[in-house]
This record gives C-alpha cells, structure tokens and sequence, in this order.
C-alpha cells in the first residue's frame, strides 16, 4: 500500500497515528499506555512515552510509514531490543517508536557463500545459532547477543569481546536494504566479499544510530566456527600489574579471541558469584584462545607466559566447553551484578590505546576518590575499552553532580590518552553533549551536513547521536 | 603560510601556477613538459596533459593548495605511485596533479598499540617492512604493492590476495587526517582500535577516489606477522573443475590466506615462465595458509582434500620461504605478462559471491566466444574475484568495438550473478558510466549529495568514481 498522505507541513502526530492504522491496521500499531509505558526507555534511565508504537512486518510498510512521518512531521525512534546503554532508543515528545520485532525473519543463509541475509528483528544469538548449524558463526558477539537484535548492533556498531581478534559489526555487513528520512529506498554494497562501487554508504549507515535511515535488511557475512575453546583466568594484586600483563599478551605473536580485565570490585563481585580467585586479588584477566585443537595448544603458552609476571596471584585453565561457558557466564553476569549494587548506575564506555591501558585504568581509580563515588570498571581489555560504571544514588545528595564532575574528568582524561568516548556503546542521548570534546567543528559540520542530506526534517531518532550545537565546553549536568 | 587568495570566481589555472609556486617554491611545482608528459596517466591508456604537478611536503600545503584551487577553480588530482588500472589518477584538461610522493614519512609506529602513523606517500611494501621490523606486518598485500603507495591504496580500498583472510584497506584504517573541497581539515576516527563517536567518516574517504577529500596521514593498524607460511598450487584439466574445488575449499574449517585462480591462458603464462605444470592443465588454484606450524599442518590437510576432486591433475606444495616466494613471484607477474601480449590490456575486476565463481568463469569464456577476443583471467577465487583481461590491438578494425560490447555483456551477467563491477580496483574514469547498472538512482543521488557535501565546486578529482549523469542505459563505446 502506498500512502499519499498530505504534505500537510505542520506537526500533526494525531493524523499520523489515523494514518499509520491505515496503513498497519490495528494489530501492528499500539497506543495503550502499557505498551508505551514499555518502551518508554531503553537500559537508560531517562524515560519519554511514545505517541505509538509501530510493528512493521516489511521493507515497503517502513517506506510507507516514512512516507506518513513526513507528511505529517513526526518524528520515528528505530528500536531493536532496546538493550542499548546510551539512551539510543529513547523516544522524544510526540514520536512514533518503530520496533522491528516483527521483522525478525533469516531471509537465506547459504553456507557456500557463508553470507546470511537477515531482517533487523533478528536475535543476535539466533542469527549465530542459525549460523552453527552450518559449522559457520557469526563473530560480534556484544554482551547482550541473547536477547539484543542485529539491526541495533548495526546502529550503534555493536562488538563484544571477540572484537579484539574478529572486529566489530561493522566489519560483517555486505550490504544493506534501508529506507532514508527522505523516504528513499537504499540499497548499498554488494553480496561479493569485494567490492569498491561508489561511496561506502553500507559503513556509513552502520553505527549512524537510525539517525540517518532505517535498516530493514542487511547481508552480513558468516566465518567457520572454529573448532575450540580454551580460557585462561589470571589474577593479580593489583590492577597495575594486571594492566602489565594485558600489554605482554598484546604483544605476544598471536591475537587472542578475547582480553577481559576486571578491577578489584568487578573481582569482588565474580568472586562473591562462586569463581574461585584469590582472596588478595585486586585485578582479574581472561584470555580466550581459539582455534584449531594444535593452535591453541601453540597459542595458550604465549598467553601464559604474558600472563605471569610481577604481581600474578594465580593462573587458572578452562578446556572442557563446560568450564570455558561457567567461566564466561560469570563475566556476562556482571552488568547485571553491577546493577543491582546501586539505584542508579552510569555505564561508560571509554577506549584509549592499548599501551595506555594502565595509564586509564589509574585514571578511573583516582578519579573516583577525588569524587568520592563507588566506580566499577571491567572491560575488553585488548581494545582499550573499559565499561566504567559508576554507582549513585540520585536520593543522596550531591551525588548527580559529583557523578558528573567525575565523568567530565573521565572524558578529558581518555581523549588526553588519545582515546575515543564510546568503544562500542555510542553515543545516544547520554553523550551527544561531549562529543565536541573529541570531534572537531569541521568534521563535527561535515557529519550534520551528511545528516542533512539523509534526513532533512531531522524525523529519524532526533537529538541522538551529533550534539545539538558545536561547543567547545559541554554543561556539565546528567542526563 | 596561510593563503589567502583571491575569490575571484573564475576558473583561471595561470593564477594558479603563479600562487602555487609562490605557496610551494619551484622546487615543489614542476610544469616543464617532461614531467607533465609523465604524470599524463595512470596504467590506463588515457592521457591527459596536466597544467602542473605539485609536490607537497605535510597537511598545511595541501591545505593551502586547496585554497588557491577554490580561489582559481582549478581542478586538483590526486596522486600516489600512478599504478591504478582505472584511471583514478588521469588528469582532466586545465588540472593540477597533487602527487604525495614527497609526503613518505612513518610518522611513528607503536608495537605496544600495533599502530603506524604514516604519510600517504609511503610505498605499502616500505609500511610492511617497517611493520616486519617488529614482527608485525600489514595484511593487504595488492599486486602493485612494491611501488603502490598507501595513500593510493586509502584512496582506492585497495586489497590483494591475502584480502580473503585480512580484509581489505579499510578494515586496517583507524584514523585519517584530510583536506576536503571546501579546504576543512579533517579528523577522522580515533587511535584506539574501537570507536562510535559520530558517522564513520573514515571509512567514507577509503575508497572515495580522491573525490571527497585529499588524505594527509593515516592511523594504520597492524598485526602480528604469521609465523610460516605454505602454498598449495592444484592444476586441473577444466576450469569448471578448479571451481568446483573452489567451492569446496571455501566450505573448508578454515580460511586460507590467499584462493587464487588461474584460467587456461593464464595457466599457459605461468607455465612458459618457468613453473612446473601439466601439459593438459586448463586451469590452475593457489592457496596459501599462514599461522604457526601447527596449525598450518592442520590446515593443509583440509585444503588438500578440498582440492583434490574431478579433474585435477596434480597437486604440489611449497613450503620454504624460497619456494613460496618463487610461486608467488610467478603469480604476481602475470598481470605484466598478460599486458606483454597484447598492444591494449583492457584489466577488469568484477566479483561474484563465492558460489557464483563457476558460472562467472563460464560466461567469460563465452562472451569471449562470443566476440571473437583473447580474454585472460585469474584473481582472487576466494573472494569471487577475478581480473578479465581482454586483449586487444586498436589497430585492428573493429577490436575495439567488440570490446565494449564484451564488457557491457560481463557487466551484465556479473550483476545478475549478485556481483559487482569491481572488487577492488575502483570505477575511476573507465567504469563509471557502467556504476548506474549496479547502483540504484536513489542510492547514487545520495553519493552525489554527498560528495557536493565535501566538495561543492568539484574540485577534487573531477569526472571520477561517480556516473555524471544518472542513466539506466550506459553509452556502449570505449575510453
């Protein structure tokens, strides 16, 4: 069905939910309170209830619901699973939250090609089941894979911990099926492996936050699941010595699948969850090797070897696939572990080089002393790239405004290691403010330009992602 | 020096000699007509005589000479080492050559962080080097890669065998520094080895040909150097056979480093210099598998019973350094020795998904049939794809003709294989009026809009990578 609707010019959200029934019918557009109630919010804690909730089933009902967002000027919120951590998905006053749960189709996955085209509703974790089942996976593997969906990690560019070996999403889709803010319909790159056709809008679109056009279909390439696993689990007495080592590793002969670090209270916290770690260690390094049974066999004492050194408590093996999944569910568990210690908890995402690991992580612990806040950092350590959580209760007062003193440090402190603000999370809502701290003007005025050109009425997820003015010094209040 | 030349509006390229001399002095702005005549063209056999040849030494020239081009209009084209195949580096009448020869510093390189800061003008293989120096290398490793610059391969997404296992350009770019159209100087990325901050900018300039921006210096990820290296060469006594055997690698457990195939006349190319194959092979693979010893004895076995099928003739094994790197050096002077055979090598680089790659080789044979012309394959299997070289004399009456007709024939039957019209040579000036096959309207409106984003005067690098004129019918003739 193509809707005409009446390029009516004025903001008009009424006729757009008349419109958007017509177009879906009922049972694919919600206005009940509980269900704007539920996605009122992602993993953030700032809430904004949705005028409606659209459940598109195709590429043709997204065009068309665009084509109604226009005439109307209302403004559309792409949401996955809504797992994001930066407000990414966050509806703003009188929009329409477009959730792709029911685009959740594997359209063709061929082993010969080891490509799978997948709509953006797809789990994470189904997509990769789908993938072994041919003795294939599908490598990015974020904290969320279990219940977050492809077509949000193709928003934010989501990794993961296999990122250090294996890249992020970015680096896994071919090709894209989109429809613009002007309504258009895109397609970008290829099927091929290989192909250098034009501008590279596939990547542009990857990480772009729905700010720019909505996914409604994406190729992504698969790799041969490799045959194993083997994790080593080291502790330390202090992150120091920890950071040492995650430098040794890092420049051993061979990449491994995963370089995780946990800081004293992240060791606290798997230790208080069952993991057997010394009583006396501050820090806490997995390594995942894998790869053929010879080549980890090669690789495991290289790591080893990195691994000790000044300050090493103990240094455990996972073989067995059961061990190897405990160990791993542990890690995966802490998010969830950190968040119930405190009302509220901020989750940060900064990265910096590698060498400057140490450099950061000191940064992270003097900072919370000076602010005096409870910070829990832990993190994909071969990248950089820590989750810095820091733990407040907005009840107590002064505590908002220390907590953002201190993440304002935190940022100066990363960009003056020559790091990055987000690693993997983006920026959302919760960080548009202090990109200006890492992006300059030009190039700032250049990604509002591209914006411009893809979504003129700035109808697809307003106020993500860019900052709403250049400036030099962001205000220092949180979101 | 800060210029600050004159808006005059009007395009006046004798202005601009006279400001770049007085920007660069004389020995930075050649025009004699020796050098002209040698920065005419690229390795296509389109010449144009540029109005001068300008030879900066950091950012703040290349800056300044975009001012003095916006002032005077004057067209710039970039250069690496001129090696492209599809006329990327061409001038166009009245342009200036900017050639970032003299820009060929290794700003720094980090073993902590695997990362090289580098100049465009640094040849790729100098990179790799300095890389091996501390047993890290750069993975992609195009043919030209002894001369090639790796500006030009930013410029290009250039990739190369190894491409199947590593990838290509863009997946080793962390950050670019640049000069866009409208002389801003860019950053892009980030120094870490994970980053969302904002639109991926970095990976819209790899690639773009010169046409959005001129690149200064790039961050350049590297990666630990594999420990050995083995090659595989099967023959086979039909091309549909060695596909086949393709197939079947490319289900393997593994990935190889480098799938490259062979046809009947390339296989006769490599058998007359010298390497051993049968008599009544039609068709020849190379795979090459990297890593520590191990593992390689684990991969070979895989890779040699995927091999093994119908058809094939025989099957060796290099596995010393010397005997690699003779094998290599065979394939690597077949695209020279193709060109020996012919007054006129027309060098395309279509790809197909993987599975496609039989019937791809099929309808080159035939078209080749088809319209009466010697045409050589061979490339990158692995990746689906291939260089089909069509030889031809412009002498002879028609040739040329038949030609056009040849590549408008494979250009089809490429895109309804789900291929695309390059892998990884580009579409510079020789392909871009076939882009509008593959490119939808819409798509290529926004790539326009795009690049009148970064360079509304067209400025940079003018008549390349983009159609001028969306056309659902490309004219048939021959550049």
């Amino acid at each position: 069905m193509a809707v005409r609707a009446r390029q009516s010019g004025i903001r008009d959200p009424e006729s757009a939910l008349r419109l958007f029934r017509k177009l879906l019918g009922d049972g694919q557009v919600h206005a009940d309170s509980a269900t704007l109630d539920l996605y009122a919010a992602d993993e953030t804690p700032r809430r904004c209830v949705p005028r409606g909730v659209l459940f598109p089933h195709d590429h043709d009902q997204v065009r068309d619901i665009v084509a109604i967002a226009r005439a109307t000027r209302t403004s559309l919120v792409p949401r996955g699973a809504g797992s994001g951590n930066v407000g990414g998905a966050t509806p703003v006053p009188n929009s329409y939250v477009v959730s792709f749960e029911c685009m959740n189709q594997i359209r063709d996955l061929d082993p010969a090609d080891r490509v799978v085209v997948a709509q953006p509703g797809v789990v994470t974790a189904d997509l990769d089941a789908a993938a072994r089942a041919y003795g294939l996976f599908y490598p990015p593997n974020p904290g969320s894979a279990a219940f977050c969906r492809i077509g949000g990690n193709i928003a934010t560019n989501a990794a993961g911990p296999r990122s250090l070996k294996y890249g992020v999403t970015r680096d896994y889709v071919l090709s894209l099926k989109a429809v613009d803010g002007r309504g258009r319909s895109l397609t970008t790159g290829s099927r091929a492996t290989k192909s250098v056709v034009g501008y590279d809008l596939t990547r542009l679109l990857v990480g772009s936050e729905g700010t720019l056009a909505l996914v409604t279909e994406a190729a992504i390439r698969l790799l041969p699941a490799p045959a194993e696993t083997a994790v080593l689990q080291a502790s330390y007495s202090s992150a120091e010595d920890a950071c040492a080592a995650v430098g040794r590793v890092m420049r051993a002969q061979t990449v491994p699948c995963a370089l995780e670090f946990l800081d004293e209270r992240a060791t606290a916290l798997v230790r208080e969850a069952g993991v057997n770690l010394p009583a006396a260690a501050q820090a806490t390094l997995i390594v995942e090797a894998d790869g053929s049974a010879e080549d980890i066999a090669v690789q495991l004492p290289l790591y080893q070897r990195a691994l000790q050194g000044h300050g090493m408590l103990e240094l455990a093996q996972a073989r067995t696939p059961a061990a190897v999944a405990t160990l791993w569910a542990t890690r995966s568990a802490l998010s969830g572990a950190v968040k119930r210690r405190a009302p509220l908890k901020i989750n940060e995402d900064v990265a910096v080089p590698v060498s400057q690991l140490g450099a950061l992580v000191s940064q992270i612990e003097k900072l919370a002393v000076t602010h005096q806040l409870e910070v829990v950092s832990f993190g994909h350590a071969g990248n950089g790239n820590l989750h810095v959580n820091v733990l407040i209760d907005p009840a107590e007062p002064g505590q908002k405004k220390r907590a953002a003193l201190y993440l304002r440090d935190l940022f100066q402190a990363v960009l003056s290691l020559g790091g990055t603000l987000s690693g993997e999370h983006g920026i959302g809502l919760a960080k548009r403010r202090f990109v200006p701290l890492e992006v300059g003007e030009d190039t700032l005025a250049l990604m509002w330009a591209i914006k411009q050109q893809l979504d003129p009425m700035r109808l697809l997820n307003p106020g993500k992602a860019l900052p709403a003015v250049v400036r030099r010094r962001p205000r220092i209040t949180l979101q």
